[in-house]
């Protein structure tokens, strides 16, 4: 029988997408939706690209924990998720949160960067980062997943081998990172605009971005030691994918860039939604574009000491819905790559 | 078992959107691909998104008669199809050719369009025009399917309940069509260059393009009677997706546009790929994006002599390869729909 | 010595584009500029790229009384210059309008499209529409220029010589209008998204744009009686453009293109700003970006009764900033092209 | 009187960039302009946007040397120049030369990177690097000008300032860096059609591109010793511009921002087309769509080792067109600016 899914925060790029992963699905229902903004709108109303495949209206999402779901999803800005999702959990509803709520595992570093008190320090404790290809197992076990940002997938799936041998210096790593418009959600801001966004290009945060302690959490605990990172997002004028170029220095500037490549083939030969790219090649946005995918493919430019790593993503799905999702068919015991097998858009 | 399929042409945007839509299905296997160009060369090197999901090679066109297919594609430029679809035809396979090999009924006028002799005249008179929505039971039957244009298939599917109903002039047409840019195809041009086609805007053909008679040809059959049509061509800078823009003039300016909203809605209401909108509201690209649906709106400014009807489409779906794969599914009797079911990509 | 101009709601995309027509220049002297929403910002801040060319910050409108100028433009939201233009028109300032306030000579009908009630019958009684190839004289002795819209600019521009000749059908008139996402300004909103507008394409106020009677007023003085027409506008994934595709249909079908290419190039022999391309040849909207030319083509296809215009400029500048520049010019007894020779940016 | 000018290969972007920037002048009068594919061919039927300002046709190369120009620019491909440009050169014609042919002082290099022999050493020894921030001087009194190719122009003004300094170690540095499609050229390419390159995001030559050993020479000159720059070329989905993002590793971390803010400013104070942006701000490259700047802004992100550079141009003016005209305006003792004023089109 269906399992019965929710959506909090449903009008989003998330929200949608969401619904784009689970509406043709036969082992998950979704069964319920919210939107405070949207509240009584038809959900295909909002999104014409569902019309035919969902009936529902946005709820009141206070309505959620009458809806009977096995697992709900926050789509919601941060601070939401912290202050709805533990009344679910107590009811032994599984949550994934998409936000930022339960990335940091310490509340601190949580209220430095996201500028508010975190209110649900129990549940931060019992939260498994949902980076599936580190965390399967507690992924499959737990109650209350924390989907990683879209910078951070990409960002520390391209690193991840690199530290795991402690082949490269972990103070010296750089990422530049570059990430389509959906990134910042479908709120309207005037630097989102096709007018201000399109047909050009620009950093920003480059002072500090949010998603760089998650990164240096995950990679930390990957490396064993403390990491530090350069991180430097870009806005491209294009629709869904991130590119994280990765720099790292080796420890070794001798060691030759086959045993780099197939540590990383191995590293991730079983992993469903990770692709090692060949030798030479260069991954690009739209070969993921829809799909779960995350590609990488690593350099080492005129055989110096520096290591390139570029990994691409589509920000919605392996960055945002689709791990969720992933996550989502651990938790509930289903096969981990079931309503995720859909090929790229190209072109 | 799964019916073995072919594909010919296989290098081109109509190439690998036939993969997308078939390599995911258990019901059909591709079994064989050609391209001249880069015979030899795996699929998933040039098309990256296919990667883990085709491990077929390029092959050279003239195998496909030891390929044991029994349905081939012909995604070929215009004259390939009628050249070598006919010695497959003899020995029993199954055609869908989605050039304009076959559409016109009438060689001379093909010889006029298209600049080259027509040489296959007996499969031309067997050949059945692919647009589903009129010709169902009789493309069930057939062995050689001549799959519409990308601008015949939303202009004819916009205009079809106006001319069954009798309602508008038959001199009056007007069909002011956009096209994004892989409607022209993967060749290398300096028109389609991204430094030349984004951020433009522009009509081409203006004089006179070649889907006006195919256009013309099968809305004379739905008229009963000659159909005369202006048609205008645009290049819009986005990668897949047709808007056709269409004008009528009203026999009788006090139909209500309630009358011919309701005939749409009726006149379509069970076909899987058609979808009316509710009045009122437009539709746009991307609503269709990667799926197989045509989505038209119906209007009467300032409830004048003029109907607007606007129908959006996939070029590279609904308005080539998916509608390819319909046909198909029809010609093998499998279910209309199977494989099409897909959730366009939004945003 | 310089005119001293002032922009009243300076911080939308025509005043940013009029600063940059104006800045470069010695004969006119930008001494005031207001924001409400931004008053106290230096306009460099909003706009980098008027760093090192301006040193004004966004003032209050109501100082503009005070400011001491010779011209003021508005290029504020519609209903705002009714109100504030007539004091300083009393004052004896000189006026040019970019919204739609002092456009439709009947308050009626302004108050029908515009929902809101006309206040200064009296100055529009006075004013004069700003298209200078129709009313060149009037503007040069103009106090207060209506701007036209940018719908209207292209569409007037290129269904004039057909009026003028009376060779079509008044009631048959159909724009099929295409518009870059800078003709919606520069408010915040969700259809605006590079999310939301980019690799996409719609029509939208099919049932009935503002633009239309603007139009049908211009078009019926100059063809001497009533002008209907169809106007279907579309929003172009680009950011600056307007395609004006127009049909006509010839009273005598048997008139030749060559006798109506004839009349266009006269016409506008001597329109600085008016290019009829060579026959047989489309223009495109880029090459226009940043210039204030309309460029315009002429086809009859398939030589039946239908005249295809084709009609592109720069929504920005041919279609706002630029011919309210033209218009200033004529206004101030400066040279018509002073400061708008600049030549289009392509590719 | 009015200096006479030459372009060979004037059918690509660069071309048709020079004319854009030296067509509206009256102190230089371009008279000759060559393109063997287009030989004959209006130069304004290729290039739209030059209707009214240029009756010249694509002549022939080779009559080049009847045309009595005071100086030429080559906008041709590798190896061109240094096949042609002698000649002119030995009858006293100054020559900017805008491909690679005289930028690498090493010819062993120049063989290495560009893969032909290098056929003028004497000129090569002459000729000067057109980097005008650096080489002012030497470019006033030269008879030829190598102009910098577009990511070594953001590369080394971007990075200059801090190896004058001394302050960070010259083996870390990394560049990370972002063109527009028009960096291709205008030639017909698959990968730069929009329907590929669009909505998507690459790196390229990742293991080693042309422009590395041109800016490591002309860092290495501005250090005193061997500099070693990682260098990353990426494609972005818009027309113009490049956004050069670098990371350098200071070599006392303790260095304050402020410090390396102001010396950014003091250095380029004087510079017509460098522009440091106020610190905290990010350039965006359509701040200088179509103008001749440089922005740059300076980061040290968590106050911890690493400077990052951001800097951005327009690939085709300051890249190219732009930068060759500034050089030409010292060359024949113009104004360095004259010619190069216009303010960037922002939307």
């Amino acid at each position: 029988m269906a399992h019965n899914i929710g959506i909090i925060g449903g009008s989003g790029y998330t929200g949608v997408e969401l619904l784009r992963l689970l509406l043709n699905r036969s082992d998950v229902n979704v069964t319920f939706i919210s939107s405070r903004a949207h509240q009584g709108t038809r959900v295909d109303a909002l999104f014409p690209n569902l019309r035919g495949k969902c009936d529902l209206e946005f709820a009141d999402p206070a309505v959620v924990e009458n809806s009977n779901c096995d697992l709900v999803f926050f789509a919601t800005p941060n601070g939401t998720a912290m202050a709805q999702a533990p009344a679910l959990l107590e009811k032994g509803v599984k949550v994934v949160d998409l936000s930022a709520d339960y990335r940091l595992k310490d509340a601190a570093t949580f209220e430095k960067w996201y500028g508010m008190t975190h209110t649900s320090q129990d549940w931060l404790d019992k939260a498994v980062y949902g980076l599936t290809e580190i965390n399967r197992a507690a992924i499959a076990d737990a109650q209350l997943v924390a989907n990683p940002g879209c910078y951070p997938t990409a960002t520390q799936l391209g690193f991840i081998p690199l530290l795991e041998q402690q082949w490269v210096d972990t103070g010296s790593l750089v990422a530049d990172a570059k990430s389509g418009v959906t990134g910042a959600g479908r709120g309207a801001q005037v630097p989102m605009l096709l007018a201000e966004a399109g047909d050009n290009f620009k950093a920003y945060a480059a002072a500090g971005h949010r998603h760089l302690p998650e990164i240096e959490q995950g990679l930390s605990l990957v490396a064993g030691s403390d990491v530090q990172m350069t991180f430097t997002p870009h806005l491209l004028p294009l629709i869904r994918g991130i590119h994280a170029t990765l720099y790292a220095r080796l420890k070794d500037p001798s060691l030759p860039l086959e045993t780099v490549q197939a540590y990383f083939e191995e590293r991730y030969a079983k992993e469903p939604f990770v692709d090692v790219m060949p030798q030479g090649t260069h991954p690009e946005t739209r070969s993921v574009r829809g799909s779960n995918l995350c590609r990488i493919s690593v350099f080492k430019p005129q055989n110096r000491d520096t290591v390139v790593v570029l990994a691409v993503e589509d920000n919605l799905v392996k960055g945002a819905a689709g791990q969720a999702a992933q996550n989502m068919n651990l938790m509930l015991g289903l096969g981990e790559t079931s309503g995720l097998g859909n090929i790229a858009l190209l072109p």
